[in-house]
Parts: C-alpha cells; sequence; structure tokens
C-alpha cells in the first residue's frame, strides 16, 4: 500500500490548504511566489471547491483546477487533492431537503454553512461519488498529484427518517434479531421492547433520560456511516491511482469517530490542531494529540491543519506570540509528523473563517505571521532528511477507548464532574510533565512491547480488552488503572459487582460498596496527595496492599490506591503534581526512563530515531543539560553537553 | 372506601418497585430469599411493563406475571400492583405518533425515554384503559394483591394539536361562554380577543410575554388531563376490586400537579422522596415533603419511592453514608409514614437509571447497602405496631396552593429572584428548626383547629379563601403573612390597591405605594433583623402597629413588620435565624409549644401518637434530654430523662 | 412636512398611551378628571385595539372608539391614534398561519403574546393596510387627532417561506444578478456558490458558522421589511390627513433598525427609554439614547414611552425612588424632547404588563407615583413655553452605524468579549462624564459643523464613510478612533492589510500585524492607563507619534495610542477615568469646551436653547456653581452664581 513515504521522499511537506478560487487569478502567482520563498512544496486544492466545480447538477467546471495543477506542477509544488464532499453546493440542498441533516430536536441543518450533508443520504451519496469519480478520472494521472484527500473533519450527526431507516439496516447487521437487541440494549427496563424493527428510531428529543444503549450504538453507527462515506469516496480513487496515498483529516479527540477503526482505512492518518496559545498547557495539549495521531497511525504521520495566528471559533482568539507557530510545529515533527500543514495558505478576506490566520495574514508579505513561516519553511528543509520515517519510541501506553468514552458519557451517570477527555489528558499531561514518551493504544491492541500501561479510565470494556489486560499482566507488565473502568461492558451492561470481577480481582477489591463522586472543586485528602473528582467505598480483599488511603470524611481509612503485585488501582484522580510523582514511580519501576534527567520546568525533550528534539515552552531563555555531543540541524552548530534556549527555542540535535 | 390500613394491618408495609422482568428467573429465587431475609413485606410490581404485557397491539402475555404474583404470595409479600401506562410500549407511537406528547417549541417527545404519552390522546386513553381492564380482571382476586398504583409520576405536559382541542373543551367548561373567557383572561390587553373557540391555543412559543391566564389555566387544565387519566383507571380497577385501596404516587411539590385536589380521588396518598444526601438542609425537605403528604393524606401516608443509596439525575449523586437511609426512613414513619418503600428493590444493569441505587445495590448481598436495608426492614418490624396508623398532631398549619404558584410564576412578574418553593421553604424551615410541629393547609381549607397559621406566600386568593382567613383571624386565630399574598384573584387579574382590600385592614395597611423587590444576595436592614428578597412602600392605616421599620435606604422608617391585633404581615423575607426566632415568638403567643424544648443543634423529636421520635441529623453523637420515662422500640432498653444518640442515630420512645 | 411643532404649539406634550378598553366606561371619567389634574395634554389611544377594532374578520367595532376620541376632546386633551397592527387578533393568525413569524430554528412565534406577525407576509400586509384605512377614514377629520403612531416598536424577524421569497426579491433588487451576489457574499469560499435565485434561502439554522454577509443582508433585508409595514401605513394615514405629523416608536439602540434610514420617513421621531432605576449609569444611558434619538430628529423629539415606576421585564424590576421620574422626565426635555409620555396611563390589572408602573398604579391616586406624575405635569406646563422647539447644540460627534454593527456582530469575529454597544456605551460615558455635549452622527454624514469627531468602533464602512472621514480631517477636523475600525467593507468583505490603507495612512499604520484580543476582565498596562478589551501588534509608518504605549507581555513598545496631525487611534479600549481624560484632551484642543466648568460629581448640566438645565443624579444634595444671573423656571426664583440642588434635583435656569 502506498502511504505518506511516498509523497514526503525524504522531506517533511510543508504548506496547506490553498482555496485560490477565492482570489482573481494574478493572486495565483503572487501566491507561487510567496510559497517558493517560503519553501512550500505541497498544497491542498479542493476541499470546499463542489460548487465551482459542479456550479449546476451535472455540469462540471474543471479549467480553473487544471490551470492550477499544472501552475503547481511547474513550480515543483506537490498537490493533496481533496474530494468536496463536505459541503455540497446549495443545489443539493435544494433538489433534494432529504440531504440535509436533521438534529436530535427535529431542526434541520440548512446550507449556508458548510458540512449539511446526511451521511446517510443516498442521493448525497451518490452525488459525491459522482464528483469524486470525475476528479479522479481527470488528475489521477497529473504530475503534481500527490495524495488524495477525502471530504473533511467528517463530523455530522443525523436523526433523519432516512438515518433512521439505515439505523435499522446497521442494528439488524449488529444483533441479527430483535431479540438480541432487546437484550443488549435492556428494553425490560422503562418498558421498550421493541416488537417490530420498524419501531426502532434514532435516539430523539424524549421526555426523560434516553435508553443508554440506543444512544450508544447511535454514536457506533454514526461513525460507521461517515466511515462507510469516506470509504467509497476512496475506493474509487484508489481505483484510479492504486499507487497514491489516501487520507481524511481528523479533528483531535473528536467524539464522533472512532479514529482506532478510521486509521485503519487510512493510507495515511492525518490531523488539524489548534491548541489555544493563551492556553499553558498547549503544548500538552499538542503532544497528546501528536501522540495519538501518531499512535494510530502507527508510525510517521500527517499535520493536515494547524493556525499560523488565531482561529476564529473561540470566545476570545489570540494570535500566536512570535515563535510559537516554529516552536509547536516543530514538535510536531519530534512527535513524528513528517508533514507541517496549515489551514490555510492565504487569509479569506470574506466568508465566516476570514478572522482565522492563513500562511499568509491579511497584513501580507510584510506581516510578521508570513515572515516566521518563511523561516520555519528553510528550517523544516535543512532537517527534512534527518527526520522523515524514522519513528518515536515509548515503553509506555495509554489505553484510549471511543466506545467506551461514549458509553460513560450517558445522561444518567453519577457524575458530571467526570468528563472522560479531562481525565484522559490529566494522566497523559502526568507522564508528558515526568518527560515520559508515550504512545496510546487501544484496550484490545497488543500490549507487550511496553513496560508501562496506564488506564485513565475505561468505563467499558469489552471480556477481550479485560483478557488482553489480565494478560499483559501475568506476562509481567506493569498496569496502572484510574477509577471507573471495567465497570460496563460492551452494550454498556453493569458488570455484576459494580466492576467487572475479573479486574477485582487482579487489583484486589473484594466489595466496591458505594461510589462517591466528589463535588466541583471538591478535594479528598488522602495519604500523601488530595484526590479530586471522585472517591470510592472499597473493601479489599485482604491481599491487595494499601497504598494510599482516604483521610478523614465517610471514607476515612478506606483505600485510596490499591496496590496488588504489578497492577495499581486509583480510587480518585490525585491533583496534578501527585499524579506525575506517582506515575513516574511505577514507571521507574517498570524500568521506564525519561527521555532527559534534569530538565528544567517548561523543556519538553523528544527523541525521534537518533534525533533529540528539545523545546524550551517557556518565555525565559534556559540553560538545559544534554550530555553528549550533538550538531543542531536547525543551526548547523556543534552541542557538547550543555545548550541554550531562547524563549520558545528549539535545538535538534544529532549525535 | 379502603385505605392504607388495609394494606398494613399493623405492619409498616417494607419494600419496594420490583422489576424482575430485566432478570432471568433463577434470579427471581435469590431474590426473594433476600427479601425475606430483610423483612420485605410488599413489592410493587408492573410499573414500566406494558411492552412485556403487551409486546404487540392487543397481544397479552401475562404468563411471567402470574407466575410472579405467585411467588410472591407463596412467600407472604404483597404486591402493589402498577398500571403500566407511565410508558406505553414503543408501537404505541409507531402506529400512532399523535400519542406522543408535543412541546411548547413543537418538538415531539419520542419513544426510547419514558412518559412520552399525551394526556389528551384519546388513542392512548384507549389503550391504557385495556390494558387496565385485562391486570385488573386477572389479578383482581389474587390473594398476593393488596393494592393498585396506577402509573407513575404524573407529569406530562402537552402543547400540541389533540390537546389543544381538550384544552378548549376545558375552558368551555370552565367559562361557558367566550366572554367569560375574554374577561377572565384580560385579553382588551395586547389584542387577544377570542371571536371563535377555534381561535384558543395552547400557549406555544411566542415572540413575547404570554398571556398569565391562558398559561394559568393550562396549567389547571394540565392537572385536570392527568387527573382524568388517573381516574380513569381508578375507575377500571375499583370496578374489579372495591376493597382494594388505588393510588398514585406524587413527586415532591411537583408543579404540574394540584395534589390537594388529586388527593381527594386517592384511597392512599403517596410519595416519592429523594432528599440530596449531601444537603445540609435535606432532612428539613425531606420533613417539608412528609408533612405535607401527610396532611393530603389526613392521614398516615406511604413513602413510595425513596433511594437506599444514590440517584442518578443530579449533577453528582452522592450515595448515603453508613446509617442515613435508616435516619430518613425513620423519621418518615415518625411523620406518619405507615410505608417505607423504594426505588426499586434490585439495581438494574441496563438501561437509563443502571445508576440509581437499589436495596439490592451492584455489590448485592455482601454490599453495605443490602446489609443496612436488612437491619431497617427488622426495626421497621420492631415498630410497626406501635406506629401503623397513630397521628401526628400540629398546631400549626402552612398554608399552600398551587393555583397560587402557578400565576406567581408568571414570566412577566416583578421579579425572577422570588420564588415560590423557596419562599414555602424557609418558612418551613423556621419553625422546623424550632421544633414546631406543622400540617399543610389549602387557603380554604377549615383552619378552626389551627392555633397559628402562617402564609409564606399566596400571591392569588380567592374570595372565599380571603374570607377564610378574616374568618380565622375573627375567631382568635393567630395569622402570619409574608409578602406577594393576596394580590391576585383566581384569574390573575390584581386586586385593587395590588393588595386585596380587606388584607390590607386585617394588616393595617392603608396603600401599598410601591414593591421594593431586592436584588439577588441583597439584604435590607431592618430593627432587629435583615431582610431578603424583598421589601415594600407601605402606609399604615394608623392603627397598625410597626413591629418593625426598614433601616436605611429608600425605605428608612417604612413598615418591614406590621401587626394588628392577632394578625402579622411581613414585607420582607427575614434571614433564617429571625423568621425563626419571630415565627417561635408568634407560636408561643398562640400558645404552640415546641414538641420538645432543649434539642441540641441537629436533632429532630416528632410526636406519632404516642410515640416520641427522637433523631440526630448531626454526624456527632449527642446527648439529649428527653423528661419523662420510656422504653426505645428500637432497642427494648429503658430511658428516663436522657439518652444518648450515635451519629445519625434515632430512638424511638414509648412512654 | 408637518412635525412634532404642529403637535405642541408651545406646550411639552405630557401622558401616554391610554388603553380604556381594558376598563368599564366609568373608570374613563375618573381617568379624565386625573388627567386634568396632572396636567396631560396628549394620550395615545388604539396601540394594541385591533381585536376590539375588528373582533372578526372584516367586522369594525368603531363606537367605543367614537365615544373615547369625543370624551378627550372634550376635555381638550389631544390624541395620538395607533395602527393597531403590531398585535393582529386571534382570527388572523388562526385563518392565516403564514402571517405567523418563523424563528432561525424553525419554531413559529404563535399569538398569546403579541407582535406575531410576519413582516413579509402579504396576508398580513392587506389586513394591516384596511384596518388602517378605516382608522384614516373614519378619524382624519376628528379635532382630537393631533398625530398618527405607526404599529409599536418593530422588532419581528422571520426566517419562514414567505419571508424567504421576499429575500429573494430584496438580493435581487440589491444586487442585479447572482454573480454579484456570489462575489459579494463571498460563496467561493466553503462551497456556497448560488447557481439559481432560487436557491438562496434566510439564513437558518446551520451546522457550522454561517455566511457573514448573507446573514448581514438579513438584518438590512429585516429592518428594510420593517420599513415597508411602516411606509405603508404611514402613506394611508398621511393621505388621509397630510397636516398631521406620522412617528412610530424606536427602542433605544435597538438591533433590528437601521434607525438613520427609519428617522428620515418620520415627521417625528420617537422612542421608548428605560433604564434601570438601579444603574449607576442610568442616567448616562438616557442621555445616550436622547442624543441619539435628537440627532436622528435632527431637533426636538419625542419621549413616546417611559416608565413612571418599575418595569417588569427584568430580572429583578425596581420601582423609581422620589424624584426620579421627575429627574429623568426633565433630562430628556434638556436633550431636546418636547414629548413626555408614558407606557401607560393606569396600571393593567391582567394581562402580561400588569406589574409595568403606570402614571396611576395599582394604589391609584393616593400612590406616591401618581402624585409626582401630577408635580411634574405642572413643572412641565410651567417650563413648555421657553424650550420647546428649541435645539441643544454640540460641537462633539459620535459615529454610529447599524450596519457596522451588524457586520461586526458575526460569530466567527475574533472576540466574543468586544460588544459593540458597550464600546459605544464607554465612549459616550467618557464625554458625558467630561460634560461636553454630544450629538450622534452617520459615518457619511456631513461632519462639517463638528469641532471633534469620535469615531468608537467603525468595523466596516464604505468607501464613502472613509472619504468622509478623510475629508473632515483634510478640512482640520479633529478625529479621534476606537479599535476595529475600518476593518471591513459593505459587504464584510475585509479590506487589504486587515484595515483600510486610507485610514492606515491616516493614522500612521504602516503594518498591522495582528490582532490581540483580551480576555474577559484582562487589562494591559499602557503609558498612563490600563487598556482593556484589545490590543494590537502595530508597526507605525515612521510619521506617526506613539502618544502611549502597551508595556509589559509581548506588546511591549508598541503603540497603544498613535497620534498622527489631527487623527487619532486608541488599539485599546482604555478604562473609564483615563478614556475621559484623553478625550476631554482632544476636546479641549479641538476647541469644544464643557457645559459648565467645574461641576461636582453626579451633576449633568445641560444647555439647550439659551436655557441651562442643572441636574443632580446624586442622593445628596449639592452646590451648584452657574456663573451668570438666572431664573429657575421651575421654582420662578432668581439665582445668581450658584444654587443649591437637593438629591434628583434640577434647576431650569433663563439667563
Amino acid at each position: 500500500m502506498p502511504g505518506l513515504a511516498d509523497a514526503t521522499r525524504g522531506r517533511i511537506l510543508f504548506g496547506g490548504d490553498y482555496n485560490p478560487e477565492q482570489w482573481p487569478e494574478e493572486t495565483w502567482h503572487e501566491d507561487v511566489r510567496l510559497m517558493k520563498d517560503a519553501g512550500v512544496n505541497s498544497v491542498t486544492l479542493g476541499v470546499f471547491s463542489w460548487a465551482r466545480l459542479e456550479p449546476r447538477p451535472g455540469e462540471r467546471d474543471f479549467g480553473w483546477l487544471d490551470r492550477l495543477m499544472d501552475l503547481m506542477h511547474e513550480h515543483g509544488i506537490g498537490v493533496v487533492l481533496a474530494t468536496p464532499t463536505a459541503s455540497p453546493p446549495p443545489w443539493l440542498g435544494h433538489l433534494h431537503p432529504d440531504t440535509l441533516p436533521v438534529d436530535e430536536d427535529g431542526r434541520t441543518e440548512w446550507w449556508g454553512g458548510r458540512q449539511h450533508f446526511s451521511h446517510s443520504s443516498a442521493v448525497y451519496r451518490r452525488h459525491a461519488a459522482a464528483i469524486t469519480e470525475d476528479l479522479a478520472a481527470r488528475y489521477g494521472g497529473h504530475p503534481a498529484l500527490t495524495m488524495w484527500h477525502i471530504n473533511n473533519e467528517y463530523c455530522t450527526f443525523d436523526w433523519g427518517d432516512e438515518a433512521a431507516a439505515r439505523f435499522r439496516d446497521w442494528l439488524r447487521r449488529r444483533y441479527g434479531t430483535l431479540d438480541a437487541l432487546n437484550a443488549a440494549w435492556g428494553t425490560a427496563f422503562w418498558s421498550q421492547g421493541y416488537g417490530d424493527w420498524a419501531e426502532v428510531h434514532t435516539p430523539r428529543h424524549a421526555h426523560y433520560l434516553k435508553n443508554p444503549t440506543q444512544v450508544l450504538d447511535f454514536r457506533r453507527f454514526t461513525s460507521d456511516m461517515l466511515l462507510e462515506c469516506y470509504l467509497a469516496e476512496r475506493d474509487i480513487v484508489r481505483r484510479h491511482t492504486p499507487h497514491l496515498p489516501v487520507t481524511t483529516n481528523f479533528m483531535p479527540l473528536w467524539t464522533g469517530q472512532d479514529a482506532w477503526r478510521w486509521a485503519e482505512e487510512e493510507d495515511i492518518v492525518s490531523v488539524d490542531l489548534y491548541p489555544d496559545p493563551r492556553d499553558p498547557l498547549g503544548a500538552q495539549q499538542a503532544a497528546l494529540v501528536q501522540d495519538m495521531t501518531r499512535s494510530q497511525a502507527r508510525g510517521p504521520w500527517m499535520l493536515m491543519e494547524q493556525a499560523a495566528g488565531p482561529v476564529n471559533w473561540r470566545g476570545v482568539n489570540h494570535p500566536k506570540p512570535a515563535g510559537l507557530n516554529r516552536l509547536w510545529s516543530l514538535q510536531a515533527v519530534a512527535r513524528g509528523a513528517d508533514a507541517v500543514c496549515y489551514f490555510q495558505w492565504r487569509q479569506s478576506r470574506q466568508g465566516a473563517e476570514k478572522f482565522h490566520s492563513g500562511m499568509v495574514s491579511h497584513a501580507g508579505e510584510r506581516g510578521r505571521t508570513y515572515q516566521e513561516v518563511k523561516r520555519l519553511g528553510a528550517e523544516l528543509g535543512r532537517i527534512g532528511a534527518e527526520v522523515t520515517e524514522s519513528h518515536t519510541g515509548s515503553g509506555i501506553a495509554i489505553l484510549h477507548d471511543w466506545h467506551s468514552w461514549w458509553a460513560g458519557a450517558h445522561e444518567g451517570r453519577l457524575s458530571g464532574e467526570v468528563d472522560y477527555p479531562q481525565v484522559l489528558t490529566a494522566w497523559h499531561r502526568a507522564l508528558w510533565e515526568a518527560h515520559l514518551a508515550t504512545d496510546f493504544a487501544h484496550p484490545e491492541h497488543d500490549l507487550s512491547a511496553y513496560k508501562l500501561v496506564v488506564v485513565p479510565q475505561l468505563y467499558a470494556l469489552t471480556d477481550a480488552a479485560i483478557e488482553n489486560l489480565l494478560s499483559y499482566v501475568r506476562q509481567g507488565g506493569t498496569l496502572v488503572s484510574g477509577f471507573l473502568t471495567g465497570v460496563a461492558d460492551q452494550d454498556d451492561r453493569v458488570r455484576p459487582g459494580g466492576m467487572d470481577v475479573r479486574l477485582r480481582e487482579l487489583f484486589g477489591i473484594r466489595t466496591l460498596h458505594e461510589w462517591w463522586p466528589l463535588d466541583a472543586g471538591e478535594a479528598v485528602e488522602c495519604d500523601g496527595f488530595r484526590g479530586t473528582l471522585w472517591s470510592e467505598e472499597i473493601e479489599t480483599d485482604g491481599e491487595a496492599v494499601v497504598a494510599a488511603a482516604f483521610k478523614g470524611g465517610e471514607l476515612d481509612g478506606l483505600p485510596a490506591v490499591l496496590r496488588k503485585g504489578r497492577a495499581r488501582y486509583l480510587a480518585t484522580l490525585p491533583e496534578a503534581d501527585q499524579l506525575r510523582a506517582m506515575l513516574a514511580e511505577s514507571a521507574a519501576e517498570a524500568g521506564v526512563r525519561p527521555v532527559l534527567e534534569g530538565l528544567p520546568a517548561g523543556v519538553e525533550a523528544v527523541r525521534r530515531g537518533e534525533v533529540l528534539f528539545v523545546l524550551n515552552h517557556g518565555r525565559e531563555s534556559v540553560a538545559v543539560r544534554v550530555p553528549g555531543a550533538f550538531r543542531d540541524l536547525l543551526t548547523g552548530m556543534n552541542v557538547t553537553d550543555e545548550l541554550t534556549l531562547d524563549r520558545y527555542g528549539v535545538a535538534v540535535l544529532k549525535p
């Protein structure tokens, strides 16, 4: 199968979404000049061009794209060609209102924005296939073409009638019989037993709490329907260009797609990444997404979109201070990105995103933004050959699963304060701040390569996943798990005892009497730390060691942290510093060492292949010890044992 | 008429909702063993069993219920049989979409939750009657059957077309002519005059403020339609079993039902009660509901649902600390409950409420929850014969009326900070903390048995209610009223002068110049206390005594508390301690004494018949003086003059 | 053309909305007695009388109105007759559901409130025209009639199908061709190119951000459709009574109407004004609206509605302390009002606004409210001849434009913290607190009469407006502009460089690198002040003087205030005191002096013609220096050089 290396060929891809249809053609030539000047070697064309390509049903207008493809080729800039199916032209919704999604409350999502397509609409799929077919036929052989980009940020839900019909089909495939569905959904509760497939619906606005498994299956269905849309287009372009890789861009930790499943169907895993420049933990958020994307890609991946400056969808949208765009771009490369791309090349003057930055901002060539992009382009050019296609290793896996997230998010849960992405982030942060490199893994993945596996929270686990964990520990692995793990099965059926008995045995829990969720802002004292979000009333099996107990309150003296052999269980979420210390200790015991020892606060070290990236996320310059002799690929200077990094400074050290 | 005593026969009913259709039949036998062990003597079957009983329209599947009824009978456990009409099977909504409620915004409430039935749907009512008829015919003679439970927590609203048609009928019955309706609704304002009945609608989404009387009548109509649904089913089961009592379970202080009116149609008044275990005033909230339910029942009542541990519908759902379930259960008994039941027997593993606790929690028999249930069952068995059917007396009535609440809640009111349930709660709390036993009464009830009547806030009063209050005071009664009382009549028409002239004369108010609502968190200084929520610019009639004046600000020197003979008027809401002192003083003057004098903080005393319940709501053990010699029915020990209660401890003292 | 002077004839109009159809006719005579007693000389009849006038389609009931018109005439009270079209009778919506507006989410706005009419409905317009025609024909010649009042507070939006059809027509008129529309809307972005007019829709609920220019045009369209409704009715009454002035009442700074445009079509500009009596800046809010209304009227104007006491649509609705109604009424007269009117004469006992005060409150004749109204009526009678028709001059103009506001409010903007009305208010406040009289002007108005022009924020400016500003400065004017000015053109297309190049040259900005919006509550230190809301990364052209620089942070040393000749640019919003100092300095340099020097805090001075109003907004009495000899028109006393004002006191001084 083709892959990212087919597009990079030893260079880091540098560029971004290019939407020249917004500009007069004279601007295109100015664009090319600036691109060349900035080292841009890849642009993505056509992401939102459907109405331009097919201004009326069945018509085609390819002339402008022909000229663009040729222009790019002429200047040695590779083209990632997108299928334009994320935003159908107005005529599609007008002629076929059934192609528009309908929300939970029965509201139609009209055109005038984007992504106003129902994943379930046969008409939409037919039109999407037709334009994809024609694009692939026309440009499959074009020398500028390096890669296919299908749709954009798949993210629509649909509760409408056609979606309901497809949902029924999906359920029929999943369950075979209504009896099996009734059993899985627990419809004996609240008199929800279905006697006919036709009675089954998407989980629409209801009087009170909805059936949790129906909602869970609806999320699975949504991910699968979007995947069907992707696969249909992928298969078309693949038929025309079997030698070219295909991708679609994820949004980070997006709830709507099971990205583990999706990644299997992508030649290149790509992601859009927009940490808030004002967020003191922005670099960690980025690291999390980078680690997860690399894990999904099982190797180098593509940063499909980032912003050179501000975005325009937050409450307040901050620009990037000088140096931050470079820092975060190199951080992505350090964590395995072989492509550093942006939305978008030239900031729009019109439309809903005209305050979203571009590589060329409103200030133009003179603007600080473009000047920094240009510097970065040169630097990426300098290091590409040394880093592309090389891997980032890790002895630690963080387990993550969308289905578990979905199941645990039901409105009828015990605590609305427990937010899965926040818990996941807290655990990743603890490891990141301890300079411990991490991968992410699915709970059913082979974990044998890891010395330490952590489970921030896997509320729902299949039997296979549970057996996988048991077998991992049995074979000598070290496992640390947070609370609310193993509570339910794949149908969101609570395991007897409130937690799977095998896991209880693993951690040494005889009886889990009650869960004691904590209020917002509440903390509970424990031996040596403070717990947040959650606590539990546990009776041990007598074999487990109470590594820390709750102090005071109703749970005084009961276990907060249990340890039994190589398995640990945390019945609360320790505050950041303490979770870091705890996981660092577990890592040390498991034989995993930090990337570098003794790093100053705010400095991150990442090893990619044999190259060592050292990144200063602080706003002050700082001295860093790096034992050994290196050449800094950015500066060409030699570095021995110590270097000084300016604010937002980066060194890319080759031994 | 049959009543609660027909079911209790000297025992306190102990048990709960039992939904065995969620479990394999082998679990049923385990259930029976645990029930017997825990002293369970009553279970409620069939609350949400419609889809099981009638899996397809017109089909019946009674076999499983036959077996259950027999099983219960065999083990001496009485059955409260529910009509399953609170959650119609999916086929009903599928075949008859007009049975689904429609909300104010036009959104359909789909199946997949519960209570997705329109109270106005003729089709729904026909199907509900049919299943009720068949249930009654089949089980009316079953020896296990002790009581009927109709539907569950009636609470749906409906703004749809069939509801609109019934609303028009209801209005025609209420008003006779459109002229009368136009007069009552004040449709001369904003050009709302109706010229044809067909023009009258449910108060749907509007551009701006809705007609207040239309909204008020819609609330009355809703309560009446739900009552019609109840009566229809009640009459069916009563026809089959005239000797068995019938109930439906209220939700505490629920806005949708005029429970005074409903209680008249129930043989047993029952309620569901779920105070937050974390709420420091949880016990008072419970006491309020218990006092109100007892007052509606005019004697013993049934605690139909409580939780042995956490519920699952709050933001954060806390379990009950050890002892609290027992404490609050015995508090209910002290206040007149002859039945202590739970939702539900065995915690569900599936469905929307699987994190709502059960008497048997996920932890099962070993779990603390079940163990405490078992202890409680034994204790209730010990005291049942001494307390059932006995009454709790009170010299004080708190007046409460749903219609007044509804009228005062219009979006066009002067202050959104004035929340009727909170005001009612504040007044009840003042009396509760002063250890003064209270009943609730409707403003048109005979009040002559009470020495003190308090009116926290009765914004809208009929002429009959006003005359009732005047007559009460005339005959020597002591009356204390809060602000916003007597402002409007039954049509929400403001009384001339902003307050009924008879009440103004009663309290000594010549002119009520302006209302001065206070901002959130604002307090106003008064002689001897601080007022919250409200203040008023009052001119007295020269006869009233200004018991306290406002100090400072625009109202400096104007009356905050007026007193004229046995009538007092509070133009603000004193802070908790001061309202308590004020009401305690009024009670003392009226000759009402606390249940016990000198109780420590957090200790409650309740007299039921000749039995004295002493309850420690605190988390520390405490010594309590109880003058006299008693036997503690729980322990069998003698108590003379003093006893010590552990945290959450209870003594049930018989002289 | 007729104007306000035709109705005032030397008197200040005093009175209000009179809705006697809510009362028995005996009350009318009581009303007249109280009106005469209070000096009422003008009432508005019929605002919400449609259902009374036309109880069934096509029927007419004018008898009651005949009697009222005669009664008013008999007692010398002029009548402002309203067309009743703001609240159609229930039968209209019932017979023609298409006359009801539909909101963005597809929800119908039902009758039962008010303003439930679609501006786009042909049926509504036809019925509105018919009743207007009949009213005008019947009462055009009535001697009581002094003025026409069309509809009331035009404020409905409509996203429905008929509105969509009219929107398409409106767009066709605006753009001529679809190509022009596509260019203006920037539909090349996100594949929104329209190929057929029928595809164009109102901007309904969408998946993500909507097209900004579509939303902007929809706002323009809404204002224009409402104006069409107004014009249609105005033209009818004008045909009958060409000698009588016509008005419709604005709401202050209401987003839905381009009041500059509307004012051109009104013979009298009138406004409804309801500052919060609790707001410490209530008087400034009032002053802003008064200044703006006077500027729209280009002379005397009409205060159509105010409240004698509380309103009923805030969260908490406070009454007016003694004296405040008088103070704020005289403030309006000082700023050019020749009519001081209320909603409403007699407080309603029923309906949605029964807690909105009236001139006669629930407390009636004895109530403080009426007594104060009566005093005020007498005082207005005393000063009317001296002030009506005279003008208030100002050397300063604040520029304001609805289209710019609309464009800048798109959901995709950089900062949700920047709220245009708040920015406008902050600038007006600075001038008001500096005792600098201000007008408002449209950016394309002739500004030559002003010595100082300030631009709080004009995000979108036409070329004509930009040239107007340039020419103003060229001709010696002093200009001070806030940030986010000149960013976009009339289609919300960002100007190259992020700010119009001509304005950049004017202020001395070579490159605007990035916008740095601030978080809520954040402040940035600058030389001599603290900035809020916003900051910018600016490179000067070398000619501009950096009047103040940012201190610390990423922008350290960069310009916060630029000055180039007579033009100043503020890249942030200084805190209140500092903005006041800055604008006072600019005014002084431009030769504009405060109305009075050395005024104590809380005292306002306004000059109208030769009459000087001095108003004490404080709650303490205060001595004020007023150099010169005057007669106080309210008291008849002479004042020389100094006077003492009680709390809320006012002096109306004639030299």
